[in-house]
């Protein structure tokens, strides 16, 4: 029998409203894992364990009845609470408090779920690695930036953590730790007390071990009574295998394990069919960079002004430097071209209903300096488009990789429901 | 012979770079009219004097060489800064202080800008007023929400101060206290460490005493050598007259001078020709007012489920009911209308330089509880295109009133330089 700590939400939710679980054992559960794996894994920045093991023994005496039912959570210490301290991954913030909690942290907590902590972000955000270990191999990255979220979710220690994507910071390492990640279209969850990264890309992301726990979350988020979608027919599903412009960047294994997927879910009945971008996307990628570096640099001023010394060389000789190199102009002008390529890919789903495509390279690589490459990630996020990805691989070295699926813009629905299809043939 | 403190920046910068003028004389002319006029006025909500003063003393013995030289600048009271509290006009957060300053000041003060302090916002920028008088009658609203950047500008005690604009929260007090006021194009100022309202629509804004002062400081912003634009030629200009759909809700005297600055523009030898709105546009107001109340009520979520004792009735009565009766669904469908509208926008942009249109029903109204009425504001600040307003007009009871200027989206400089032949022509 599982551990209540290793149930999703959905399921834990049902025991406890049986009265086969109770809150307190629940998160006691959760506190107990954490005690096993956290030296190892160091998901966590802050803990309060206390304070919600409190807030799980009182919600078992109440009779409060709400959506969450008292389920633990945790959150990317980018995202701001007024009872725990919120660092964004740097030294210059050791110890900061907000007299506020973020937005979703506010709606989760009215829906009846409990804040256990804020887990490990690198340095807003950005792309170095922070002190988190993969799970499935402590010598390897967990991914980044909301490495501690994906960690943490992965060994169990807590069933859903929110993170952030602004290029490949949530499917990223969701993927390299073997669990659901998801990143909704671009301005649906929100982001009030979600430290700034780069304002046109950002994004609140549910991290789980389930589609039912991210449709879960997704209702929270959005206020929506749950409602899961029911999973479509493959004959009425219309895939585009997208290899993207970066395919040889991915490994050898990967592309086979793509294209074996592509062809079993087409021997499933799926309708599916090869997807090329369009021909303006060789333009999109210098534009992103001017946009997301000179996003970076303007929302980073008083850092830079005030603080530059204790800002990581990696985090200057990156993004700070992409965004210093950068003109208002340039900026300008390559905001138009971002806008005319999301306008082109509405196109390409009045054909698909969602795109398949790799979610990174490979398997999570040795080390912990670099979180990766988010040359699969970035494109999407950048052109608003819904992301998901789901753990139905096992890589060269039996680590877990999963496959990317992309939905079109505003249309979130029908890409959670199409992964429940594909989760189901492929897993 | 004026004083100091009622020169424009540019003008000031010349005197001191001149060495005719020193900071701490001009920070301590500022500071003579604060002590003169705040009694009546009410402009701030935090003041720190003496630390300016300070700063302009260091800075008069430096050999520091810069854009800004000093320049005494305010605040909006949502901009949040490290070194004054934040408050954004709630009870709740009475003496609340941030560890940042928001990227604005820290840019603007990298730039040698000296900041005065946090000028009165209405509660989170909403509609109803604040403590802040009209510094041309005191029976009368400043408009706001930007209420106390607008009258301290206009009342001499700072030359220049931010705002910001959700709907008409810039263009709107500027008008009503007969100062400049420029929204610029959406996403272009940084908005880190600026309170949100509502995230598609929310931007920052500049509030001066003339447009060299609008230019300088916006080049501050957005790190560009401040290279003013050329007056145009007006033959070259191509003027729409644009009623709007509220053109009955103008007051009379509105409508005439508004009617009689298109027949003089036309004079000048500008072609000046009327607009409609395309036909979409009886739908763009409900979408908006989905946006705003869904978006509005997603930030706030904090303090509606923590303290929402402390909000105001009026508040809760007007964006927030808004908010929650719009669902998840109809915010979605609300951002694909208004998308489409601005795409139906550029049309109109092809075919002219600038929209002259009224900035305000009339002059400031009597009274307090109300900031005005922002019917001829919102629509441009959620089509994204940049506005200015200029004072040029005096109406019935010689209060200042200045119209309204629309520009393309993404093109300002050609806003800022035709604004110029304008006032020219009508000042």
């Amino acid at each position: 029998m599982k551990d209540p700590c290793d149930l999703t939400a959905v399921e834990a939710i049902s025991r406890i409203v049986q009265g086969k679980l109770t809150r307190a054992a629940l998160v006691a559960s959760c506190a107990e894992r954490i005690k096993t794996r956290e030296p190892q894994v160091q998901a966590w920045q802050y803990l309060d364990i206390e304070a919600a093991l409190e807030r799980a023994r009182a919600r078992d005496k109440s009779a409060r009845n709400d959506v969450l039912q008292g389920i633990p959570f945790g959150v990317k210490d980018i995202i701001e609470t007024a009872d725990m301290p919120t660092e964004y991954g740097s030294r210059i913030y050791r110890g900061n408090r907000t007299t506020w909690d973020a937005a979703c942290v506010a709606i989760t907590r009215d829906a009846g779920g409990i804040l256990l902590g804020k887990a490990v972000t690198t340095e807003f955000a950005h792309r170095p690695g922070g002190k988190t270990h993969n799970p499935w191999d402590p010598a390897r990255t967990p991914g980044g930036s909301s490495s501690g979220s994906a960690a943490a979710v992965a060994a169990g220690m807590v069933p859903v953590a929110y993170g952030t994507q602004t290029g490949g910071s949530t499917i990223r390492p969701a993927a390299f730790c073997g669990v659901v990640g998801y990143k909704p279209t671009f301005g649906d969850f929100p982001l009030f007390g979600v430290r700034e990264h780069a304002r046109s890309f950002d994004t609140l992301s549910v991290i789980a071990r389930s589609l039912d726990d991210v449709e879960l979350f997704r209702a929270v988020l959005l206020k929506e009574r749950p409602d899961p979608a029911p999973t479509p027919d493959g004959a009425a599903l219309r895939i585009g295998f997208c290899r993207t412009p970066y395919w040889d960047q991915a490994e050898e294994s990967t592309q086979r394990m793509l294209e074996d997927a592509a062809a079993n879910l087409a021997a499933g009945g799926a309708k599916v069919s090869e997807v090329e971008l369009p021909p303006i996307f060789p333009r999109f990628a210098d534009a992103a960079r001017n946009v997301g570096g000179f996003e970076f640099v303007q929302q980073l001023a008083f850092e830079l002004t005030c603080h530059r010394d204790q800002l990581s060389e990696a985090l200057l000789a990156g993004r700070v430097k992409d965004g210093l190199a950068c003109s208002f102009q340039q900026y300008a002008e390559s905001r138009i071209v971002m806008d005319e390529c999301r306008r082109r890919m509405a196109e390409i789903f009045e054909r698909h209903d969602v795109l398949l495509t790799p979610a990174a390279p490979g398997e999570a690589p040795e080390g912990h300096e670099s979180t990766g490459n988010a040359i699969f990630n970035c494109l999407w996020t950048e052109l608003h488009l819904p992301a998901l990805t789901i753990p139905t691989f096992k890589g060269p070295h039996r680590l877990p990789i999963g496959p990317q699926l992309i939905g079109k813009w505003s249309d979130d629905r029908r890409l959670i429901a199409a992964a429940k299809w594909i989760a189901a043939r492929l897993i």
